[in-house]
């Protein structure tokens, strides 16, 4: 079995390809086990703390300051720290931005744009300003393509579609209207121009922390003015106005986030993760396209360096190398059950070590099928 | 410092007083320690492991199963994980349970059942069946001072109230309405009887496990039915259809409550936590009572066993006892802002030995304050 082996603790971990919850930096787990009784000088497990208490208000301050250095956040938005993941924001979008009358366009990349889309239209007017569902979304749209209404109250794009292995190359120019993102699977992957966003949204589970919490950044004037009728949990301004703390937070899942802010910031911030996530995903296209036995399904032009997606000969040969890799410690590699074939997760936290040993087993599991 | 002191790993824990998040079981604490760089046999920490995996799913029907279990949960409930705390409850039980042109009665014994008042005047028509705020809540209501309507489609009641230190002495019997209680700072402590009841929800940071999980019980009749206009994330029925796995759930917060159910299990279950509570209220009140420089806040008959109220002679008094109590490891006793005073929490997870700590202490800084 092909494992990382902590050899302080004597704990065997294997390599998680998962495509979220996904693997989280080995130090960001070594210092929440060490502190899990008792934050030092606290006397208490941050499972335990008020969320009214110094230490968290200490911990949650400290995290968004440190999103904020990260992604270079301009002033004027808004970081909240909310539930429900991203299921939850395909509503809240178009209940907190959609005014009544107006419209929004929505470009269909994948299985989750189309899930925002039938979601706000729940909640609104809601156009298709452009999809790439013919070609199996293995792509994503030219700008060209697209079909967007200057006078459209946002447009919703998915950044990174987990399923299908795709990824924007480029942002969507969008011009004055805003860009609503749902960054779920590649936020803090690269630097992001924020300001060119209107919101951003993300479940924290791939490249943030743990699942429990949703990363909301948001342009301030975005957050303000939605309706009073609207639950109270379910408006942006909510959490704007009380700094997350409206009702009790999900505690521990932000001291995580926090945790994973640190150690982004230890190692190099976002522009350093780009080189990293753009290294082992050359490296694992770089071997799925070596030969005939591998075949990556999304178009090169499109494709993620989040979730690279691809199949082999037969869909026998798809599922023994499922079975043979997690034998071998490398786990998670079964693709979406909608399109089937393999995935491999390559997030910030995933070590090079893995994909190198993900490389290794491909060519020995090619030639023992030759 | 008075502490706790654990010697398998000679790490110093402070008496937690706090209203919640509050205490958890150290052996919850000690297990999660032990397994959060990797589950046995899994070789990832429970913070990564996929929603969709066997061992989530072991872990999640183990929690169910066990909660079931202890409350003795008839057949045609469901039980539910969900997210946003009480405050997103007081949102959805309206949305999900009250009928166009229908109406539903609310008892409001304290802030949080105002605020669940308030929130549901956005969904429907409500009345107050009934309210103690002009004995600024000191006690929960006698029955006979209700005006229940027997056409209400629900009648809702906040079984404990953290801020105001009472509980309702005995189940409120609503005949053939639903009974939905905000359970959150009382479940688990006692036996319930859930078929009484239509809904209970809780937060799970008080009795239950950490803050960022929800858990809600529902006849079955009554998580259906809810306009398909509602978000998602909104209506009972997505839950309960998708066992509470429609998108990925507070992963870690379900394994905790998982260990907080193993727990209370291994501990005698509910009746023996209402043995427990009951003790550990008893001799809080006692110290309370034996003199006239402690005074209860709450009446004698609406006294809550999970949040001890009460009052020093001087408002000087009650600031210098919450500095000189934390100072000695008796930490989180400062009552809510709204009142002021002291708030001792006492929940399950709350040692004995705390309370006698409690006691001592109080007796010491009377003699002092002499």
């Amino acid at each position: 079995m092909i494992t990382t082996f902590d050899c302080t603790m004597g704990i065997e971990r294997v390599f998680n390809f998962g495509a979220g919850p996904a693997v989280l930096p080995e130090p960001v787990l070594e210092e929440a086990r060490r502190d899990l009784l008792s934050l030092p000088g606290v006397g208490m497990s941050v499972l335990e703390i008020s969320h009214r208490s110094e230490t968290f208000e200490r911990i949650i301050q400290t995290a968004e300051a440190d999103i904020r250095k990260l992604a270079c956040i301009p002033d004027g938005y808004r970081v909240l720290f909310l539930s429900g993941g991203a299921t939850q924001q395909f509503a809240m979008v178009p209940m907190n931005l959609l005014p009544a009358g107006g419209f929004a366009d929505y470009v269909l990349t994948g299985a989750w744009s189309k899930k925002a889309f039938a979601e706000a239209k729940k909640f609104g007017a809601v156009r298709v300003a452009g999809t790439t569902e013919r070609d199996e979304f293995a792509r994503i749209p030219d700008s060209r393509e697209l079909d967007l209404q200057p006078d459209a109250a946002y447009v919703h794009v998915t950044s990174n579609n987990t399923i299908y292995g795709t990824q924007w190359p480029t942002m969507l120019d969008t011009g004055d209207v805003p860009l609503v993102s749902d960054a779920s699977s590649d936020f803090f992957s690269c630097p992001i121009d924020v300001a060119r966003h209107g919101v951003i949204y993300a479940g924290a589970q791939k490249n943030l922390g743990p699942a429990g919490v949703t990363l909301v950044l948001a342009r301030a004037d975005l957050v303000r003015g939605a309706p009073d009728t609207l639950p109270t949990t379910m408006r942006y301004e909510t959490a704007s106005d009380h700094g997350s703390l409206y009702n009790t937070p999900p505690v521990f899942a932000v001291y995580l986030v926090g945790l994973v802010m640190k150690w982004l910031l230890g190692n190099g911030g976002l522009k350093e993760m780009a080189r990293r996530n753009e290294r082992k995903a050359q490296t694992l296209y770089a071997a799925i396209d070596r030969g005939d036995f591998y075949h990556g399904t999304a178009n090169s032009q499109s494709r993620s360096r989040m979730n690279v997606t691809f199949r082999l000969p037969s869909e026998e040969h798809d599922t023994r190398f499922v079975q043979e890799a997690a034998a071998a410690g490398l786990v998670g590699l079964k693709g979406h059950r909608s399109v089937g074939g393999q995935r491999a997760s390559i997030y910030n936290a995933f070590p090079e070590e893995g994909v190198d040993a993900l490389v290794s087993f491909m060519a020995e599991f090619e030639r023992m099928s030759g």
